[in-house]
């Protein structure tokens, strides 16, 4: 039994929680929040903590589950836990991994923890994928497509234009970008020339749609380098199709060894991205407790963490039977 | 530089020998063979030594790869030499890979060497597929299937059939099964209800067709228990279409999460299945020399060993961009 612990309860922690209560392995300690906890109301009766009093558990719990939204909160969140906890967490803002990883490996080697970083998909089986399609066919070129899905960023910004009274927005793979890559081509390809913009909006009465739809398609930073397609529909449309939370994507690499073609795709398709990531950060939390136990420290991606990790299976079985 | 040896000049040898000699890393200090070394020639003018002089090499080898043919050969190899050298090699059979695995581990343990096992694509990449798979996505069914691709065991029972010439056998996936694994049907599905064997034979000159099919369709253990198709063709259809040795295949695992349903697909397509098997087995011999460097020892699967020990890199820039 692992004895896991929740920081955060949106989307992410809400689904971390729902495995712990439903799967084997797992005894769920708490749920940590900045909210007031007697505030707080979970499906399973779960226990509420206030974030600041997280380090009075020390010794209480060995891996904690870090699931709060924004990239600052989330460094700053695990450089603090670390130093007491074993933790994973989900973090993906590239420009600052770097800077975060070795942050992190210097408190956990200090503190004799384990901390895991950036495991979801992307970061995560995504990285995984570049990483061994890039060692095993270095003469290639490696592609990454994501979609069909929501992309919360860019849903926020539409909902902020006037006259929007719903709004989401789902990234698609261009088709011919898709196929191109496949065959070998298309390197040059920018993100943008893979990816479609696709924004459903309910709009007020009266609002002017043309106005929202020029405000959407012409917004820097989000929207304005991409091709863009914008729907009006209804709010009832909105309710029935737009409530789930769809995402995946593709990894491909395309090359030679000894002038031989080879190509190697990795492809998910997610009906529920935060489900699906809290799977993830639920089978590396249990990963992260084997290897503590086997007197594994410091701050580890999913690059360095072996397949093996994932199991609870005696090794010469699990291997006679996976390999 | 890493200073490699292969044993074995078959299919697999010859094309870990063009890689040692034209990729970036390898220093290939010869071929070892059980034939006379005086009779070899190598396009790169590679020496070669005979197979029971390998002790005398023992400290001018990093690695050795491991590239003899039938499973016999590989384990007494594998067993001798990882008593004096690290070594890599893709051991295919699945039965004994549990007894194979545990004495490799007794003697490199022994022998303070490192040894990788089963290292290609299957086992290899599809077995750290499986169990990533599996890891992140607990409550689900996995699915693997081959092909398109020539399987040299049922080519040579075609060929050992009297009045047959030249002939080769694919393996092919069935589209329908594919398509059910990937809607996260099909659970049931034997290897035979989802591969069919497609047989291409020249015929002797007045040879009986019906009754070289009437063989082949029947023949207990390769061929009676699939759907099995054979074309009779032409000598120069043969060699203008079949020379070449394509494989490839797909593992699939499809399941649920919280109620939600997720799927995760990795597709190979190999324009020449020994080509792609030594373009990994030569990326992990790299891996082998990394991991040696830093004290590793031991016998290892692709499931034991991090993604991260196949780069060159520095660990931080390589996290950096990957992740």
């Amino acid at each position: 039994m692992v004895r896991i612990a929740i920081v955060g309860y949106g989307n992410l922690g809400k689904a971390c929680e729902k495995i712990a209560c439903t799967q084997d392995g797992f005894q769920l300690v708490g749920i940590f929040t900045r909210r007031e906890p007697s505030s707080m109301k979970s499906p399973f009766g779960t226990a509420f903590y206030k974030q600041s009093d997280i380090e009075n558990f020390k010794g209480k719990i060995d891996v904690l589950a870090l699931c709060t939204g924004s990239a600052n909160d989330l460094t700053d969140l695990g450089m603090r836990c670390a130093a007491s906890f074993n933790t994973v967490d989900s973090f993906d803002t590239h420009a600052r991994m770097r800077d975060y990883v070795t942050e992190m490996q210097r408190i956990t080697t200090e503190n004799g923890n384990l901390s895991f970083i950036g495991i979801g998909w992307d970061p995560g089986l995504f990285s995984l994928m570049r990483a061994v399609f890039g060692g095993v066919l270095p003469d290639g070129v490696s592609q990454t497509f994501w979609g069909r899905g929501v992309s919360q960023g860019h849903s926020e910004a539409v909902r902020r234009i006037e006259g929007v009274v719903k709004g989401i927005q789902y990234t698609v793979p261009k088709q011919e970008a898709l196929d191109a890559a496949r065959s070998g081509k298309g390197a040059e390809l920018t993100t943008r020339d893979k990816h479609l913009r696709e924004c459903f909006v309910v709009a007020a009465e009266g609002a002017d749609k043309a106005e929202i739809e020029r405000k959407i398609v012409t917004m820097p930073n989000y929207f304005d380098e991409y091709d863009t397609v914008v729907h009006f529909i209804t709010e009832e449309e909105f309710d029935r199709d737009h409530g789930a939370m769809p995402h995946g994507g593709f990894v491909l690499r395309s090359g030679e060894v000894n002038g031989a073609h080879h190509s190697l795709e990795f492809a998910l398709k997610l009906e529920s991205n935060p489900d699906f990531t809290a799977s993830v950060l639920m089978a590396y939390a249990k990963a992260n407790a084997r290897l503590f136990a086997k007197g594994v420290r410091g701050a580890m991606t999913i690059l360095d963490i072996p397949a093996i990790a994932l199991t609870d299976e005696d090794r010469t079985d699990y291997i006679a039977h996976t390999l």
